[in-house]
């Protein structure tokens, strides 16, 4: 049975740029699962599946619904042990949500600062309107403030990521010799920058750009599918 | 069989401090192995087993001798699988290595300089005048001055910890509802300051000093059994 993945786009509805949309189009794909992708508005995510979620991803499933990225990967694991696993094991898991933490505050909030006008200028008016009070709300600032702010912020992002780089001296991926779902979740936030904005976050010889690549690889080269800004 | 443990302390044989030290210390007592401690001191560490590394913990089991805080671990896991779990699958045993890395290069640097002089205070006078050189020479300048910047980097250590924080309002520990590797990881980078220095780190309301002192209370109290500084 075909899944259904709702997923955040803008104007274009080939370019969804959801860094939580793109964790489990990564998924999906990791565990050969069929789906097929609901393009999804800001302002139409309220009456996904009847208002299950103020946030996509959201995926049906059959009869089943569910929102929220780690609570679908969480889900596809469960109901599909047969196919590849997305956390090998209990301990994956758990230390799944410490990357995903760590992703969530580490990468998400620069990645706002670099992206937001760009992301503003992917919507059509009335969810760029939306866009803007809600972001300007959040920030407290105009985005045009917040952006001003990303080349003082880029070497201490760059920084930010040295436990990422680091560990990977280790291994090819955070999930190991072969990717995870906590892959997905650091691929998915840079994925979400490369589709809105040209800005480069990354020095190409830097390790951390070449693992993205290969992410980008993945999954019959799922990620490159859509192309970068 | 008794396992060999080589663990790191000054001139009270008592007081073992090292962070790595503390991580096998705890993985050996999670596992239900007896162990017996080998006192140590900086100058001897490079005897130790012959001179198998230049840094403890050293382990001896029977005919093998293993060093490196992580290859322990995973030694163990995998000659005594019959055990409780230190890794708790492949995943736990990959993003292990992402949180090793995390802690090290996000709480070691400012533990360093809050310690530097009280850890210098335990040493008898041949291993402090090794630990004064050896120490100033990486960090490029006196021990006097690392330390004097631990009350203006406090505020960002403790901001640091935000993943950590984060997690913690999903589970219980890094390895979920109950302890792993990965926990004692964390676990001993916080011991080796509880050991050494009365400064106070964590504000006791922070939900990461309240997982601490539910990792003081593991394995029958292990962490304690060497009182604060």
């Amino acid at each position: 049975m075909t899944i259904v993945l709702y997923e955040l786009v803008g104007r274009d509805t080939a370019r969804p740029f959801s860094p939580h949309c793109w964790k489990i189009a990564m998924a999906l794909a990791h565990k050969g699962l069929t789906s097929s992708s609901v393009p999804t508005r800001f302002l139409e995510v309220p009456a996904v599946e009847g208002g299950i979620s103020k946030l996509v991803p959201v995926i049906r499933d059959g009869e089943k619904v569910i929102a929220d990225s780690f609570a679908i990967a969480l889900y596809l694991d469960e109901t599909y042990p047969e196919r590849p696993s997305l956390f090998s094991g209990d301990g994956g898991k758990a230390m799944a949500r410490f990357i995903e933490r760590w992703s969530q505050l580490t990468i998400h909030p620069y990645i706002n600062t670099v992206a937001v006008m760009d992301l503003h200028a992917m919507q059509d008016e009335p969810n760029a309107a939306y866009f803007r009070q809600n972001r300007e709300q959040r920030f407290g600032k105009r985005l045009e403030e917040v952006v001003a702010g990303r080349d003082a912020g880029l070497n201490a992002f760059r920084a930010s990521l040295e436990p990422l780089r680091s560990m990977l001296g280790y291994q090819p991926f955070i999930g190991g010799a072969s990717p995870l779902f906590a892959d997905y979740i650091v691929f998915g936030a840079l994925q979400w920058a490369r589709i809105a904005s040209p800005y480069r976050l990354l020095e190409q010889s830097d390790i951390v750009a070449q693992w993205f690549e290969r992410c980008l690889d993945l999954n019959g080269g799922l990620g490159r599918t859509v192309a970068a800004a």
